[in-house]
């Protein structure tokens, strides 16, 4: 199947991997779990691409645990996997030559919190509502939501945003240092709590949406914010996408610090309807979130209130009131399940493209076209302040025809997105799923420079194999 | 002298060097320079470290020049540095091993500028001013600002920052896609104009920062910002730094999105009232700068001013008024000239450490006590709202008692800001001077990375040689 990369890999040499085992067993005893369950967990993909498990899996409570799997697995030259919470969404979590998955998930405490300079010190396993829970009381937050509960660890290795990444940036915009367990199991420090720093190649951007692929990160420094005093939720319909853009690019443009700006096309919006009882207009819906002082965000609402009507939007209401907020953003909360509603049992694959602003609203109505061309089922939702949409396809994985159809489709769209001066992935990484289409949108020679980091970082290639960099 | 880093380094056998410059000159006539003082001129440093001219100096106008200049060089294994305005601070385009010098300053287009987008493509040679002028007339203007007139290249190649980085950041969250000329003269393209991506590897910010050591920057995209409604400054002096630093902390932990703040010392007040005829109070000032619409600004400001107020702030004005506004900001703007007036003839070192703000307070009144106890005399200056600060030191080059203790002076603030979980240097870059301190800051670990990344990124060690990363 064209989605999946299945990069002929060599597994390693039978004998190799089972004294890999044995050394593990030894030190981790029933925290080394082999069972075929267990493993295919940890190979859980969210997409069409197949499940391929790891030979074993590793529960790591420590930092040196991870260092000894790390030193096991290189003395064997097995495959090691990072493993937060499975969420990733283009089989970074694959194991397609097998190797060892390391489990981050009891690795989740908080290890400092400097509320004065808004920075925290975590281990790679805690989720960020994990870490929000923990921030609350301090009046602090993390901001960036990628929608699942996802691992700081894995965010960071997948250089995750969402929908609040107009506003505080993506993750590699958060991560102030990391410490990265190498090859021989000793730590990279990439850098100190300061906020900003001249001091040499940026090993921390490095690591930052490497997938696990140059070593495993073991502990996070972060960027948090205040909680907003005030937090208003505003939405307003749109006849048409072009328009609901329009509105967005003003926005912008104009300086208005929107905390979050969503599309929903009018597909979106009429699952919406269906799934959550919504009396929407059936036409493409903006959701938008304001943070500030109470004064600052009545005065971004009127703003962007007006800016709405220019452009032709219907009746914008905005609440700071918390249960009239939630019940404005019903429609993108349940977005997800609307979808999966729309036709059970169907496969869902969420699509991923970046474009520059400006060409957003071409890149949507020509997306739109196209689905009704190939007679396909897709939801938009798009964090359009950045410009980047998904597309949630659905389609009858037993139904060849209409799994081709949806191969075309997925294609044209990166291509489309590309000829725009846009990228296959604005945030969910590359894994197995985009590495077919990094040469035509960066050229062979940031492959090469790719390759050439990655030779020289993990020359063992036992780093998560087979992710990111295609084979030459 | 214990600033300058010699790194024995091989320079070019004569007889390649002569083979080079002889292509070069075919190639480029009169725009390959090899006059003493041109020479000299583009090694200028302005610091304490001695000059090192290269051999000779290309005048570059196109990608074309870059590319062919680096493919001779590497042909003959000679050293290519890249050159913006020469006003790097740590030595940055001295040339130890010789080699020659690719003057970029004719490179200085705008090739494209996409207001819908807030970004714009240029060539590496235009300065942040020019640049600014050009996009002024569009609304748009580009935030970096780190007080020289510097080319936005050079800015990138340093990851450079300055005065307004606390709320439009440093040049490696306003750097979008870079080309860059790598060993063979083959160019690399790292990103697209989408806002986000997570396509592989962050090539972008693995050149960002990295002084030209690993390939000459052809073509940069750049974030811009709509030019603000309305500018407000402020002024509020303080009775101690701990307590306008305090102001600082509580104004970032609140959320006022502060567009400047700036720390003058009260040796620094003293130096500005003398030069520039103010009477200021001789305590600490703070500095400050609101963005935004009319009444965004009047909220933060009342908002700051309330902080002022209960830190302990003295009279706290501000003003919309342009002419009122460059009055209030007079000192900022005379600082460095006024600083050079108080010893007329000595030879000034900027420092560049940044902490962790909640250590800012110890971290500049440790310092103060230091210069005192040294007998030295330095100025200081801050980004406060960063935690980086800057100690102009004055001394007697040809005294070598006093340069002693500047040497002791620097090293121990250095010391300090590491030992507050800081860096070594906040904006202004590793160059030659800093080299020695990377590895209390970082470890052997990000190190032996570092120099990995070197030899993988430009085995033939032609890209500005003896810079960053000091010899294993």
């Amino acid at each position: 199947m064209a989605t999946t990369t299945t990069n002929n890999l060599t597994r390693p040499e039978p004998k190799a991997l089972a004294s890999a085992l044995e050394a593990l067993t030894a030190r981790f005893g029933n925290r080394l779990i082999t069972s075929l369950a267990v493993r295919e967990q940890h190979a859980h993909t969210t997409t069409w691409i197949p499940t391929q498990p790891p030979d074993a899996v590793v529960m790591a409570q420590e930092v040196a645990d991870i260092q000894d799997t790390v030193r096991i697995c290189a003395k064997h030259r097995v495959p090691v996997i990072a493993f937060g919470t499975g969420t990733s969404l283009e089989g970074h979590v694959n194991a397609p030559a097998g190797g060892v998955t390391i489990d981050l998930r009891d690795m989740n405490r908080v290890l400092a919190v400097h509320a004065e300079d808004l920075d925290c010190v975590i281990e790679p396993g805690i989720t960020r509502k994990t870490l929000n829970e923990h921030l609350r009381d301090q009046g602090l937050f993390f901001p960036i939501d990628p929608g699942a509960d996802a691992s700081l660890g894995g965010m960071a290795s997948t250089r995750a945003s969402g929908t609040n990444a107009v506003r505080y940036g993506t993750m590699r915009d958060n991560v102030l240092a990391l410490k990265v367990v190498r090859g021989d199991g000793e730590i990279i420090t990439t850098g100190t709590r300061a906020k900003k720093s001249s001091a040499g190649y940026d090993l921390t951007h490095l690591f930052v949406g490497a997938e696990g692929t140059l070593g495993i990160i073991a502990e996070l420094t972060m960027r948090l914010r205040g909680i907003p005093e005030t937090i208003a939720a505003a939405a307003c319909s749109f006849d048409s996408v072009r328009s609901a853009c329009q509105a967005t690019i003003l926005a912008i443009q104009t300086g208005i610090p929107v905390a979050r700006i969503e599309l929903l096309n009018a597909e979106q919006v009429k699952a919406c309807n269906a799934y959550s009882k919504l009396s929407l207009p059936e036409t493409p819906l903006l959701l938008l979130e304001f943070h500030g002082s109470e004064i600052e965000v009545a005065e971004q609402s009127k703003n962007f209130g007006e800016i709405a009507k220019e452009c032709g939007g219907g009746d914008f209401t905005w609440t700071t009131r918390p249960e009239d907020r939630t019940k404005l953003w019903q429609a993108r909360h349940d977005a997800y399940w609307s979808v999966k509603a729309l036709r059970p049992g169907a496969g869902v694959v969420a699509t991923d493209v970046c474009v520059p602003i400006s060409r957003l609203a071409d890149c949507v109505t020509e997306t739109e076209a196209d689905l009704k061309r190939l007679n396909l089922l897709s939801p938009i939702v798009g964090h359009v302040g950045d410009g980047n949409f998904h597309c949630s396809l659905l389609c009858d994985v037993n139904d060849p025809d209409e799994m081709a159809r949806g191969e075309e489709f997925m294609h044209r769209l990166i291509e489309r997105a590309q000829s725009m001066d846009g990228t296959c992935t604005g945030e969910h990484g590359v894994g197995q799923g985009k590495q077919k289409y990094l040469k035509a949108e960066l050229g062979s020679e940031a492959l090469e420079a790719m390759r050439a980091i990655k030779q020289a970082m993990d020359p063992l290639n036992i780093f998560n194999p087979g992710k990111i960099v295609p084979a030459a």
